[in-house]
């Protein structure tokens, strides 16, 4: 399995993602998930990938081939994000199209999700998320992250604490408590973490992460939250109990 | 959709549910998931459910009229918790072959999951969760807690901070996060939150709880759980960034 997220803010962006895969319980392996493509001082381009291994390595593959190859589409001449999410589309639906039937004799899953963030001169930053089939969307003020792979474990604490005000640093530690939290409930999903912040109009990436299975951070982090959920388990007010007999209960 | 959750600690037990089901988006409606099938001072026998609502409630009604009808196999008569998920499993297994044919041929999912927890004078108390297929698994001190429907959301509050020694009050509170956190990531779990805690030995339950939409007590848990998020992101420490020239990333 995996599990990518990326939140966007006003102040930037903040990518992230685990680095486990497997063929079953039984064929766990590490791959890299989340790729640089940038031009320092030009453009941001990170993207994350998520679904069929082969499927996935070949779009990055394609994607770098593209731009040794100096073709005149690529990551590094387009001229705004939302081209480039056409563009991956366009190569994700051509290796459907060559995969697929193969695949789908064996019953393999060959759907794959890619996010894409970063920023273009004289552009926003902007985060998409870009769909099997091609098509995207994109994050918003109003649902400002989004996340591929095994999604649901993660979910809460991002829908309990971020918005589009949140810091960098809290939407940082926030993505990184999201891909622990994944981690702790689905094996599936494991170290090292990659993660990268990045400041909106800076153009470049100058804050970047990689915590390694017992990473000091990673247990320091763990423990720390792991306390303050206890602590606000205290806090939190008791509830106030009903007695005796229990009429809501559908007593039978 | 729905979410039911049993947790068994040294102290006792706490079952609680969501009363949400839906069939699609466009066709929500409000059903009990927690039933309560108790003896005051003989056996706490509680029975959450989750899936196909009409195998769901068939299975309540004919344990139900078992008992009325004085069947000599019924939730009052039988001596442990585990012959009754036997006989809970035979029900299940009988409902699933009359209905099964019919329901398959229209797609329509015909599954329905379980969970049993209470105790039986003479026997310690227990959890029990009931598959589709009508066998089981129980609760143990190393995995105190069993979920059934929409899992995974409140998943990794309980990996957090649940172990078989923690106190009832904390787990009554943490299963109510657990569902809070649910109902705020899916929509199609939704209120009167249904709230049990039993404590062991006692052979009563005394304390019960139903929490409607916009209660004010489910408002304030919700408050201080978010305030006490925030500040448990400011108490955490900073990650150790690295910045420059970023191989780890792959720079391409």
């Amino acid at each position: 399995m995996t599990y990518c997220l990326g939140i966007l803010t006003q102040w930037g962006l903040v990518m992230a993602a685990d680095s486990r895969t497997n063929a079953g319980v039984d064929y766990i392996s590490t791959y890299r998930k989340l790729f640089n493509f940038s031009v320092p001082g030009e453009r941001v381009i990170l993207v994350c990938t998520s679904g069929n291994l082969a499927i996935t390595q070949a779009v990055v593959t394609q994607l770098r081939q593209d731009i040794h190859q100096q073709h005149s589409e690529n990551l590094h001449t387009l001229d705004s994000l939302y081209e480039i999410t056409t563009y991956i589309g366009k190569k994700i639906r051509q290796l459907q199209e060559e995969n697929r039937p193969w695949l789908e004799k064996d019953h393999i899953d060959f759907q794959c999700n890619l996010l894409l963030g970063g920023q273009i001169q004289e552009n926003e930053p902007e985060l998409f998320l870009v769909y099997p089939q091609g098509n995207c969307i994109h994050a918003t003020p109003e649902t400002p992250f989004l996340q591929i792979g095994e999604t649901k474990y993660g979910k809460p604490i991002l829908d309990r604490t971020l918005t589009y005000h949140t810091s960098l640093e809290a939407s940082a530690k926030c993505a990184l408590l999201s891909i622990d939290s994944t981690m702790k409930s689905n094996i599936s999903v494991g170290p090292p973490i990659h993660l990268v912040r990045y400041e909106r109009d800076s153009f470049q990436l100058n804050h970047w992460l990689e915590l390694r299975l017992g990473d000091p951070y990673l247990l320091q982090m763990r423990r720390s939250w792991e306390q303050s959920l206890k602590q606000a388990f205290a806090q939190m007010p008791d509830p106030q109990w009903q007695g005796g007999s229990s009429e809501v209960l559908g007593r039978n």
